[in-house]
């Protein structure tokens, strides 16, 4: 589950030792995050052949930020929310990608990304450490407005490539349409027009017997 | 150049022709923008062994953008800023990648992207459609604050790259140090300590032979 975790990415080409030792911290920091771009998540792209990675969905989520924010049902601020996306899956370049039908990895999921958070955004000067750990907690704890739309976001996105994709991760096994409604109803949280589309998906999804109304036996 | 474009990705899999119309048009253009996750520049990743791509390169900007706002000579609009580098290079999608050291497909690059402009942000509903491209005109335009530090993000994102990969495309055929350095001087035109470093990188490669000081025969 983890990833390319062998040490930092900055000390295979060391940085110049003559650089500010402050700008050095960031620009570490910035190298380190490249890894984010081989987290794979579960959701299949609709435009390609293959598994989306983190640094993608977390670009889509920021557009999907600007073009929907029209339908929070709370005013939010844009730029902020934004920040919120952008950070939120950057612990998984340490704790690994956390599949949402997956309820075993979920149990030890915060305490994996806890002890990543301390180490990667550690690499940071403090008070910039600080501030990219306020984003990242403000996300988790869902209770700003911008958090709730970032979270919708988390859960909308997915939806729309496993509706491109006839299925997607909606197939995978023991997983049923009630389970999808559930894990998207936090979608509801953040925007009623958002979560009836969501909702529409769903249904139309679980019609066309893209996801399956019950789990065998039952 | 020009990627996986026949037809829209939405009428693949229809979305419920019952959505809300202007719902339906958002979600169309946000669906058709996975394509840009196809959209390969010239760029090694640090963290892997391929090239990146569009919608990953534009992630890491808005990081970027975050993490180094305090070094802008003047001040930035983070949240803004971070919108410029998100939407910068989805016409893409349609006009492919110009690779900063390939001046042929400079020549074209203006008129193939316009086009691209129109049909893309022209999927959204109008006045969203005009929003977003005028983000888009103001990044190239380059003359707020905020477009020119997502510029300096632009060229100083590859070459942390290229350091990282020890010359990477500094080492393009007909290329020299002085090609890179006349190419990166955009980031001393937000930030002076960030061009201070950019500058240190390159003159650093030079010396290492990661990039050449002439061509050859002159």
């Amino acid at each position: 589950m983890t990833t390319s975790d062998a040490g930092l990415l900055a000390d295979r080409t060391p940085l110049p030792s003559d650089l500010d030792s402050r700008l050095r911290d960031h620009l570490t920091f910035l190298i380190e995050v490249d890894k984010l771009k081989t987290v794979l998540r579960q959701s299949p792209l609709a435009a390609a052949d293959r598994r989306e990675n983190d640094a993608e969905h977390s670009w889509h989520l920021a557009l999907m930020v600007m073009t929907l924010a029209e339908y929070a049902d709370e005013p939010i601020d844009v730029g902020h929310t934004i920040k919120l996306v952008v950070v939120h899956d950057l612990v998984e370049i340490y704790a690994g990608d956390t599949p949402l039908y997956d309820a075993e990895a979920g149990v030890s999921q915060q305490e994996r990304e806890e002890a990543a958070a301390g180490r990667l955004f550690g690499l940071l000067p403090e008070d910039a450490g600080r501030a990219m750990r306020a984003l990242f907690d403000e996300f988790e704890a869902s209770e700003t407005p911008e958090a709730r739309f970032a979270k919708a976001m988390d859960r909308l996105q997915p939806l729309l490539l496993n509706w491109m994709a006839k299925g997607g991760t909606w197939r995978t096994p023991g997983v049923t349409a009630n389970d999808v409604r559930a894990r998207k109803a936090v979608i509801g949280e953040a925007s009623a027009p958002l979560w009836d589309a969501a909702r529409r998906l769903i249904d139309e999804g679980e019609r066309r017997g893209w996801s399956v109304s019950a789990p065998p036996g039952t």
